[in-house]
């Protein structure tokens, strides 16, 4: 039903029907892939990306800032509580093979530069600029042709 | 395919084949039941219950404490890493609606503990005898029958 | 004015007044020997061996599970706010040389787990009992005695 | 000897001698100030804000990434070992009261992010530009004006 492959959606928890809607679409190119999709399992960025991705079907991954399960949007299959505030942006990194960077504000750009730090590649659609290090994208299925290249590269 | 509620196994990165045997037991039930299993990700009673839960089609999670989803034994379908080293306890113990301490050195007291702490059911197996709190069962089908009798009390 | 030698208190939130009294001596004996005192920064236990250790003039440093630093107890001297909850135990034992348990609860309980699992020698005051691994004290001198001896073991 | 007044100092582990040395000045002025010195506790800018904190007699804390505090540079007086990585950088932002960004690479944008996400004032010395929400100065003195500015709003 899905692969071991990890892909990550950083954004924020409020964002424009606009970023919604490619954050959606990017979420429903990574389940088509059956690729598993991480995220901070909130609004904004996040439902978007999950939406989609539970739409094609695939496994959606929910690493909530609180301690209750039930705070994660519908479209989270498997929602993790952990209580670790804003600790949680880390984890959501760390469990991805590639992160995907939606507009954002201040806990995306955190998040990219924990990614950065640690060696993820960060493919950007519409967010933080002038990024060295950042694969900046246009549309969702350039983001998704790129996620391709940087697995084709790790993956044997 | 599987429903939202989580129960964590918790207990040593080895054990004697009779405790791998009960802990297989276990997360063949849990699986069965269409409960997904979280645990800790790496060998031992960790691996028996991923092993029993995978066998009868469960979805298995693995809290793992180094940064390599590699380091997940071979039953686990979704392999968290953390870096985050014992501090990944907590994590198993937040995400589970019911936590099994199954037999167990001082990383199962410490989950036993932080999960008495955050107010959640533990169910024991040949685990630390005599702490207030824990319910002890003698086999596999009466953890899971205790399973069954917390999650009637929480879930509507 | 204070050593690099840090030891860690940890006992419930609450308590009765003798216990207080307990964590009072061991506090005020940590302060005297110049070591830095480790607590969880809010009241009953850590309180009282906060407040000990300031009257003798040592450095206590509150390691908070909340976001404010405002929340420590005032005998604090250096409060770290972590927004961690829970996940600021293992933050109080790993910061240490030695652990001191006195009294407590399932919080004390995880904690001590915690450090006998990441080898860090815990003296026990009327908490927990039969842990192999614990060293029992009776009184508030033997426990200082007790981490005089380990000290003496790891320190050149 | 200090206040209870929380100046957190971020930067990379290594820098040039002339971003050493503002580091250094920095350090300096924090520690005339009374106030107490938070940074990641290696080398860099952390061990130039360090040293100079330590030498105008400040109290210097250092959150390290590991699990040993002798992995601290020498001028740290307060060495916490944390063992959770990069994780640990979200414990400096969080004990500061005002954060200063001094050069820095992936790791100091992550704590920009962080910093602004949870609502610390951050002000930037020669690091990463354009980010709306940084108070950018131009010298350490200026660096310590803005500080002073932000505690008089925040401080009773």
């Amino acid at each position: 039903m899905y692969t071991k492959i990890h892909i990550g959606v950083i954004g924020a928890g409020t964002c424009s029907s606009e970023i919604y809607h490619q954050a959606n679409e990017v979420g429903y190119l990574i389940g088509k892939n059956e690729w598993t999709l991480f995220c901070g399992g909130l609004g904004g960025v996040m439902e978007g990306a999950a939406k989609g991705c539970y739409q094609s079907g695939g496994l959606t991954v929910g690493i909530l800032p609180g301690k209750e399960k039930d705070s994660a949007n519908p479209f989270i299959r498997l929602a993790i509580a952990t209580g670790l505030g804003e600790g949680r942006n880390l984890l959501v990194v760390r469990a991805s093979d590639v992160v995907v960077a939606i507009a954002g504000s201040y806990g995306t750009l955190s998040e990219i530069g924990l990614a950065l730090k640690i060696g993820k590649p960060v493919i950007g659609l519409k967010t933080w600029p002038g990024i060295e290090g950042v694969n900046y994208a246009e549309t969702p299925e350039q983001v998704i042709n790129r996620v391709v290249k940087y697995l084709s590269k790790c993956l044997p």
